[in-house]
């Protein structure tokens, strides 16, 4: 495709002369370029209804169809110059076609409206954008899952206000995370169900003069329904906001793990090593690698929450039916869908290549003292030490540590006496602290045990299954 | 209404003493106090369990619950002094619990943490809000299906760009709110099944090391499932996103038909007359109305999604599992849900006490030529006229009334002769202008046409019915 | 120029495949092409730097100085192709610049880092949009107060609650349109001002171990000042900021007198024409058309306020230094200044064609009552009738208008003999219902009597020339 | 605190009597009673200005203050009951004054409306806020300033993708803190400068009846300016937007070093000590402290952009004068400025008894590898080494200091002089990768090195005292 307007995109765009920005202003082709597999799909089921209900013949038909197939072809192959001039997908599509075909063309406007037709447009986009993401978040899970099912035996931190707490199984997060990413992809199921409804045949807003067969359309273009009201049909974006509120949800969730892959790069952490092809490096330090995708998945949280911003701004306070504010919906959506794309697609590629560094995890654990309290625990439950005395002996432990720089399992049975005479028993004392036990005593449902977790895992192939 | 604790609020608040800060911030109790049925209720629920596997016994149970029932009484008489330094409504219902019963209060800590108690009050509380205010739209709609039945013989313009563009039928914009509207109560639906999984039981965020038996929990609560994951169920603020999403596209819908109706009260539309009991007005002229109700509507628009891109920012980035950032859900979540609250109930007054000046709307469905386009289609079919010459006949007739200040209909016989011979025929002409019967001629699905209103009727009738 | 990247912008743009994702999302290119007169504007004073300080040589220096001209030409003609795998401009820059002259572009690198690089594009970027959409605006200004100038004679109502409250003279409502904008230009001069601080010079983030000569910089760049921190100066976002909001503000003010030119264009209003450059219209009713460049003003609110949020939510929570979410900043730079520019064109094209419907602003005087309150006041302060009989007598004589269909105009002076005797002076009574004389009893300063409008005049044409 | 006020408030508000809605959501007094203070200077300074022009006798004149100090007395001390059908905070204190004083209290309704009385109300609020928060800010920077010159000889990592960097003085990145919270003095003094301006005297929206003198009323009320357009007047709310954007950046300035702190307080980074005061903590773990206060500023961001999102979006597309949507500027007018408090205290609280762990940081500076650039510099300059060769060997060193587990300063000369011969000369060596040596090699203006910080404390000093 040959771009002569958007050579103008980055030139400064307006030659500043009043008179054009009329049409400046007014041009979306630009932007819904992007749809025009959607808006050649419309335009076939309709000639199609038109043939059915006697406004089109059979041979004016099949020109038209042989005809957008044509343009199709054209802008698939980037053939098609656009003129802003032309405005929007529509017009050009149908410019283009009255020059292939001539008057039958003309035709294919009877019984439908550029309202009802961006409108239809716009919904075949959605879903077709809804599912696919869908599909690939679903892939994100597998991804989790995968990694969580073979890294079950590694001990993490888990952290509250980021300090250490206790011993989690590394499954444990990444399965927090495949279950917020789970949860995306109902969400993406609702926006999808919502846009499953037709919206052609509902005119410029209230219908049109012709026996335009609906229920004909829908099955063609596969909606689920039908609008029940012709100016609800073309003055809503539910649709839109719909999907942009999932993709925004989705990236919100993107950017907190993608917060922990940066945090686990750092070299304070090193909890995790990411393979080169995700990461930018140092000629000098090999070992150095800047997670910059997963700060570019952070900092799209932005772009996300802005397009959903935007939309609900856009739509606040119109009155019905059409306005020409909607026009501004292209923008959002087509930003948000491609910003979607790519942040699953980053996610996933960095996933993949985890390394986990299991050694410098146990450090932190151990700097971070996450078995205490099940020491004390442990005093009172296996040895009958009142729970204040276990409290002030694991108290003044830690204290010990501190002061001579030993971790709860690298400290002497000599030193540790003499917090308390029960820690010299080796095997209690070695059971009490370990992290792998601190984890399988987690044992009520949904816990980071072991148990729970293999648990978690059927479920979560379970729900994989059944999702698709 | 007395102002005794909100003196402080009002008066500047803090101090300025440093050492008084970190209280201060760090308080949610001003706004929690609204969570304590759900804060009683959970814990009345995990008392039982306790009971149910032993950690409690059956006349520490007793105590529990008659003391949780005097707390609750408490609270609702407002008998309850407020204190910053016991930070949150947790605290302050545990704290009258121990001075009440004494010990027993203390075990009820046991297995639980503040983190997946939070966690199990705001679900709670979502639930309920979200199933309310689905229960209010739905009647909302009900007050719009009744007034559009009602109505449904009054023409008014329809509008694009707020242009008057063609003659629909009343009922038509006004079934176009209900079915927007009754999207929201779809999308408090879904709000309402994904926060429909149980919290409590993930301690601080891995899980209890106790037989915790969640089921029992899910059933007490009345949870449809349990959370899969501990780690997610307390880092997760999900179900308030989705809750403030329903409510700011319901605010945007909201925003719609009281943009209307303000336009509608103008003195240049005058189309609408809301009773005395929903406007505001003036001593000296009694017909002027302030449509305030619509306004205020309209302008809360901002807060409701000014309170969706709070949560939405605040939980961008943050690492698992629980950070105190997400004490930061209170005020959207309460502040948010009662305003929808105001919002649906301040529209029924008004769509109740809606009555229509159908004189007006005659006026503007002449001054704006309505019916033009009709009277060059029915030139077309009814008079074989030539497209072109048709429209070219319906333009000199337009520019003949706008000459001599005439319309449509009031046009005199001979002067619209000039415009074309065919527009002596009377019959003909005067159903071809007739604003009644140019909607009818929208008859496809869901168009303006009486028959298919009527089908919407029907239809809206039997979706809510299914919804409850 | 060829555009190879971008022809796959709309044709779905990746082909999924993992291994490239890395590049595509970390490429900036298809935005920050936009920036090269900037990009190369900072190159040109870098190498002169490097020359005074002696690391380039004074053949050096011209070579790199004639080679920037040569891709500064190449780019500005659309010959150069983008390539996603040199990721942004600065690599574009330096590649192509590589090619041409050879090893001194690599000296070109000493003693900077892309980090101050893009930096100091976009603080040059800001300054010279912030300059020149300030300069628009007060053109706009000038629009406006022509407009008021010529029809100061004019009255229109004043809505509140957009009830006809009291009648303006026309030059009121234009002028207030005036002074939001000119604060929106005192924005745009703060939000230069705080950008123009040069960062140039701070490397990565901690300043270059090189007698870099800033001073040199900051006066060749024409910058202010200077940055006095380097970690502040690649970290911040704030330059940026400003600018979206000052843009976001303009949007909304632009909204305002958007929405009363789509109002005053309805046919309700019938107050404005717009010529048919930037209206869309109908074949049949030349007199109707569609105010498209108003809404699409009004629709790019959201657009504006997106952009905003989005680099808010972008910058919250990143630790210092430079961190990649931070690229994300050229979306919104781009697109809001672009869409602003499109919004001050398209509000002067509409503003200079403005011709107002006098008479039909007489009418909604008339139908509002607008001037009931002045009758009121004068039956009170002439004819010494007090205040309470004189708004039961108004009162009365409004209801009998209603009654009877007329106007306080047009009634005649037997029937308001009825509400009150006084109303039978003739003179009295015109004087008192004039809407030209009850705006100027207004005569407060900054009110809407003919002097006081007078005196806004003078003051702004004075407060024009200030600004320059 | 004892609830009595809002008891209603917590138990769901309204009774869902329809007939009740319309006070309830009309009643701004739960919020504007915080607005008493500058309501009552409002009605002084317009008493004042009354009598002046002659419309109030001295006694009335006396009478009206007396009362309005009384009632002021009866509001701060918590007397006054607040009644939602009495609205607003205007009617509260008008009320209050008829029953105290009689009939001079009606007479201070002359030349004035409740459209500029809430502006003016507002404009006085927005410049004590702006100003004080100013100071306050101004006082962070004072904390910031005091511990960068406290702790100018400790060195720590400075990051980049939150790796680390390069070695910088701690007083560097305190200081940029330092810079961009300077800049938010600057917009909270430009947002001041914006709102100095006097709306009183503009009555409902086209100025008054009176010979009001605006210019005394400016005076009494130590305006700078005076609106210069009464409709711009009662419909602006750009006072109010500039403040709660002003607030948004500084809650982001605020989140990014909350960010740090947080970071700098994990076990891994270890690099800060919080005072307990600031903290919650562990009873078993005393040197693990949860640093909340910084958390709650982070989810504080969400809350400040939520409200700036919210005044923006009410005000999009509100045709002119006075609209009721308007009175929601309450809500984030207000919650913002309380929150702006809170932050800024909690930050001084914290910035004040900030410890550091020297030692630490030293340790992520070697494990980062800090220098190995600054070494392979040293090899170019002092040792001639060719580029690629001294990065070749640095490399190397490396390679052996990761295989072996040694830093670049641990590194046995044995075993670096393997990588090249050139870092067995030990005081080249030493001088080379010494992290202090490193910073003062950044000697460009406004880099790390020791006395360009000096420069830096200079710079900041006079700033500080040219701001007051």
């Amino acid at each position: 495709m040959k771009h002569s307007s958007s050579d103008k995109l980055w030139q400064g765009r307006s030659s500043g002369d009043v008179a054009d920005i009329t049409v400046e202003i007014g041009q979306s082709i630009d932007l819904d370029i992007q749809l025009y597999r959607e808006d050649i799909q419309g335009s076939r089921a309709h000639a199609r209804m038109l043939e059915k209900i006697g406004i089109l013949k059979r041979e004016e038909l099949d020109q038209i169809l042989e005809g957008l197939t044509q343009v199709e072809g054209e802008i698939a192959a980037g053939q098609m110059t656009l003129r802003w001039e032309l405005e929007d997908i529509h017009t050009h599509v149908e410019n283009r076609l009255l020059e292939l075909i001539g008057d039958p063309a003309r035709k294919l406007h009877t019984a439908r409206s550029r309202n009802d037709q961006v409108a239809v447009d716009t919904h075949l986009f959605v879903k077709k954008k809804a599912a696919a993401l869908r599909f690939e978040i679903l892939d994100l899970c597998r991804d989790l899952l995968a990694q969580a099912e073979k890294n079950i035996d590694i001990t993490i931190p888990a952290y509250t206000h980021l300090q250490v707490a206790q011993p989690a199984r590394l499954a444990h997060p990444l399965m927090a995370h495949f279950w917020s990413f789970f949860r995306d992809a109902e969400r993406l199921q609702f926006a999808l169900q919502q846009a499953d409804r037709l919206p052609l045949g509902s005119g410029a807003c209230l219908g049109v003069n012709y026996d335009t067969d609906r229920e004909f359309l829908r099955e063609e273009l596969k909606f689920a329904a039908i609008y029940e009201n012709s100016m609800d049909a073309v003055a809503s974006r539910d649709h839109i906001l719909n999907l942009l509120y999932a993709i925004s949800v989705f990236g919100l969730h993107a950017s907190r793990i993608a917060e922990e892959i940066i945090l686990w790069c750092s070299v304070e952490f090193s909890f995790l090593k990411l393979p080169d092809s995700v990461t930018t490096g140092s000629s000098i330090m090999p070992q150095k690698k800047n997670p910059d995708l997963a700060e570019l998945i952070r900092g799209k949280t932005g772009r996300l929450n802005g397009n959903l911003v935007n939309m609900m701004t856009a739509v606040k306070g119109l009155p019905l039916a059409y306005n020409r504010d909607l026009q501004e919906d292209r923008q959002p959506l087509l930003d948000s869908t491609y910003q979607a794309q790519l942040i699953v697609r980053s996610l996933r590629a960095m996933v993949q290549g985890m390394e986990f560094q299991d050694r410098n995890m146990q450090q932190s654990l151990e700097k971070g003292y996450a078995t205490a309290t099940d020491l004390a625990d442990a005093l009172v439950w296996e040895k009958q030490v009142p729970f204040r005395e276990a409290h002030h002996a694991v108290g003044k432990l830690v204290a010990i540590c501190e002061q001579n720089g030993h971790s709860l399992t690298s400290i002497p049975t000599s030193e540790r006496s003499q917090a308390h005479p029960a820690f010299s028993d080796d095997a209690f004392y070695r059971r009490a602290v370990d992290p792998a036990t601190s984890a399988d005593r987690k044992r009520s449902q949904g816990g980071t045990a072991k148990s729970r977790i293999q648990e978690q895992f059927a479920l979560a192939r379970r729900k994989l299954e059944e999702a698709g």
